[in-house]
């Protein structure tokens, strides 16, 4: 398989501002920095993201798979980042077809960041099948755990949203690649870029959990799907449509999930319960 | 001024679903409604948005507004919202002039919700004037205060955010609206539409302030500048670009506002401070 030449433009994640606390008193904090990406497919201006800017290389081919706009990573021959001017320069080799069309249409969506999903959202929903896996309490427990001794910009900055890619072992969870961003969108896309550009066999999702910061929303869950990953795991809650799309897909949602608490949404059966982790059950008569 | 004709098309704004607990237990919880709002202005497809539905006449007339595709409420005849189709139909007087080309350039957005402003973000910034506003800290408070005791969605669902505008008078903090929706752009254009729908006389911007529970990211300090409100306080932090555009407007933004504590961003000079309101500080030498 010939992967994609990617520049690695790299830029501070973070800036420095003056700011005044409750007593009154001048204080320096730091902010995650900000950056509008212009991306240009062979010439033809597609979209301006906003990102924190960590790994736009890796964002922009996530984001053109997440839209669908590329079937496949062989058909980038190249991806060229320039800060100086904002800009991603996308070589294809046989071109988008019928780009004009396939980004006719706006669909808002709920999620933070990168909302915009060209096309409809329900699309391919019904050809997905999610690989056979389950993931135990203790394991979720590891993935959590993980999460929580990350090194990361939202420690010191804040306002960013957080996701990561787990493969699960018997020794227990291993995180593949934590990335942050300004919009989670972008963060999720740029872990789908990340895992194009790995070899495919290493790539499937039976072994695999998503990890995000952000509300489970219909689309983080598709964006999930779309790669595989049949299972995701989230510190906030879920919307409606989030559960709808989880439940047709047969796809695992847990949110709420921190040191020991969450909360199964859907298709249970991926998870297997160990609840004598969880401590004690203030519910339990003794 | 002849205001457009509105629905009330209303529809529950959470539904119960079952869940598993860590405990291992079978629960009802409640999450926020999610549904997708087709807008069609004289009959042309716009844009979808997914929203909690509690207002969404006052959302479209808003979004309008926000993007800037109609200039005054009196531009439209009527907003008519069916659920049964998911379909706000919205009549305009003239119609929306060179609306192909003031809807082609899509900049995906940093914030949660509809992210997309049609255009370019910055269009208008420099000629925005704010009026001269002061805002006390004891006034300030008195805003996280009306907010923690405000029943809402969030409470007993979660996965919202949360929007509402004040009238600051001598005697305190007024609450005049308090929207939430899924995506938290929604809740400030459903606040900005509902605006247009008052006495334009009793809706200038130098005694309002608009209170987030999202981050503070440059689209919404645009919006809020766009209705004239130059004090905007949040419960989350806030970006670069929200940090730069805000101090651009001199707009004042006043972030982690709890119920003591909080940080002054930009244009600390609207913000009255009265420091033995904030309690002993800890870094205080006896």
């Amino acid at each position: 398989m010939s992967l994609p030449y990617l520049t690695e433009a790299r830029a501070p994640l973070t800036r420095e501002i003056e700011v005044i606390n409750e007593h009154g008193e001048h204080e320096t904090i730091q902010v995650p920095s900000e950056r509008a990406l212009t991306v240009y497919v062979d010439n033809r201006e597609l979209v301006t993201l906003m990102t924190l800017g960590a790994r736009p290389e890796w964002l922009v081919l996530g984001f053109l798979r997440n839209q669908r706009l590329v079937r496949g990573v062989e058909e980038v021959v190249s991806i060229t980042v320039d800060w100086e001017v904002g800009a991603a320069a996308v070589k294809t080799r046989g071109g988008i077809e019928r780009v004009e069309e396939r980004t006719a249409r706006r669909v808002v969506t709920t999620g933070c960041g990168q909302g915009s999903v060209f096309g409809d959202l329900m699309d391919e929903i019904d050809t997905i099948r999610l690989p056979h896996s389950v993931l135990t309490q203790a394991q979720l427990y590891g993935i959590t755990s993980a999460i929580r001794l990350q090194e990361s910009t939202y420690k010191s900055a804040g306002s960013v949203h957080g996701c990561a890619l787990f493969r699960v072992k018997d020794s227990g969870p291993e995180m593949l690649l934590f990335v942050e961003d300004v919009g989670r969108h972008n963060a999720i896309d740029t872990i789908a870029g990340w895992m194009w550009l790995q070899e495919p066999s290493a790539m499937g999702g039976a072994d695999k959990v998503f990890y995000t910061t952000g509300r489970l929303t219909s689309e983080m869950i598709i964006k999930s799907a779309q790669m595989g990953v049949p299972i995701v795991v989230s510190r906030s809650g879920i919307t409606q449509m989030g559960h709808e799309v989880a439940q047709r897909l047969a796809l695992c949602t847990i949110g709420r999930a921190s040191s020991r608490h969450f909360i199964c949404y859907s298709a249970p059966g991926r998870l297997q319960m160990q609840p004598e982790l969880a401590g004690a059950n203030p519910r339990a008569t003794a």
